[in-house]
């Protein structure tokens, strides 16, 4: 049993992350011509408020936002879903309870791949945005894979997040670099083994070459997971036909 | 009243011709930050039989895959739809008597930039499927439009449909782009003002600056095109509240 599932994306945060994140499962997918393609369903709403915002500062609850595109995309027969935004899993326990088709961590994903890297013990630096480093959710997924997590000081973190605005603001030029790069010779300094670039829109402007250590692209990680699981064979429960599976 | 509308995009045919179309909406949007950028909502369904094959040697019509794409954009809240595949276009009129919502034509919205380009009764090279030169899509927009079409002899048509396969397959190297410059440096030698990129797997290995006459790239008047309509001001008739407007 082999059918191919479809990949829900709930995109948008912010758009040029979630053109990447399409692009790396096209490349992801074993295929000679468009039929051997995976089926793909993008819901992406920009309007969904800021996350670090929310997090830190008192802003809006983006929830509501998540979860109306979730249920877009379950309506419209996605069969999982993957969240092209990290600082968006903060959120996730209320969107997995809003629908009925699974969703997928991009953090628990990445987490296991940096642990099959790098030795039990080792430290790994964490380049994202503000909301993402305060909620903790990359310390706590390689924490439980036995890894250590190091973040920037304040004024790297500072520029982290001037690069990660000036990306969204459509500014892919080596200056936005430079300002990712402040933080990730910091980290390096301090002991990382690697450095996951770990808010969508680091990848855009972040190449393995810019530093010494691997650097781990969640994205990547997250077009793996998603093919691997459109593409997952299925054994179907005695007695249940494959038609009443959801695909 | 000048509220977004939601840009939906009938994708798949190919995937990366999709990815390029999303990237292209997202670069033509006068933009900041996340939230000021568009709500599109993708259906990439890849299993959309080939429509050259449907057009030319009998294969399965792709017509119930269109109509089913766009039912489910319109389903989930777009308010209207682009289609980043020209050859599509040959089955534009049963899709659009399918759905509420309107369809942008990517033949006829490209028409009335090379008109506005080139004197009228100057010539454009069409450089696509078989299925679109057979179909006439170009040469009847481009004639309607003042224009003459030329297009390629069998022997570097099939060269056209070489690269178009080739991207398809994932192969964007400078090879696939020598087999499109065949049939492109033969419509230059036969008068051509422009070339017509139409094919939207074109775009991803053909650049204007490897022919000498403008490379006119249809997906990219597409994505102005959606952003245009998206942030349409639209004029309301008497008595109709802006709440009762699909947005």
């Amino acid at each position: 049993m082999t059918t191919k599932r479809t990949i829900g994306v709930l995109g948008g945060m912010g758009p040029l992350a979630t053109a990447d994140l399409y692009r790396k499962i096209i490349e992801a997918t074993p295929a000679r011509r468009d039929q051997d393609h995976l089926h793909v369903i993008i819901d992406a709403d920009p309007s969904v408020p800021d996350r670090t915002e929310a997090l830190l500062h008192g802003g809006p609850d983006p929830t509501p936002w998540l979860i109306a595109g979730a249920q877009r995309l379950e309506g419209a027969g996605a069969s999982f879903i993957v969240i092209p935004c990290n600082t968006a899993h903060a959120f996730l326990g209320a969107v997995r309870d809003a629908v009925a088709i699974p969703i997928i961590s991009m953090i628990d994903e990445t987490a296991a791949e940096v642990a099959a890297l790098l030795p039990r013990g080792a430290a790994a630096g964490i380049l994202a945005t503000s909301g993402t480093v305060s909620a903790g959710l990359y310390q706590d997924a390689l924490a439980a894979a036995g890894l250590r997590a190091l973040v920037p000081s304040p004024d790297a973190q500072a520029q982290v997040m001037a690069a990660i605005a000036a990306v969204k603001a459509g500014d892919l030029s080596r200056a936005t670099t430079e300002k990712a790069l402040v933080a990730a010779y910091e980290l390096i300094e301090q002991g990382a083994g690697a450095l996951l670039a770990a808010c969508t829109e680091l990848p855009l402007i972040l190449q393995p070459n810019d530093i010494p250590v691997p650097l781990i692209d969640p994205t990547a990680v997250l077009a793996r997971a998603a093919v691997r699981e459109a593409l997952a064979a299925r054994s179907l429960p005695e007695g249940v036909t494959p038609d009443a599976i959801r695909t």
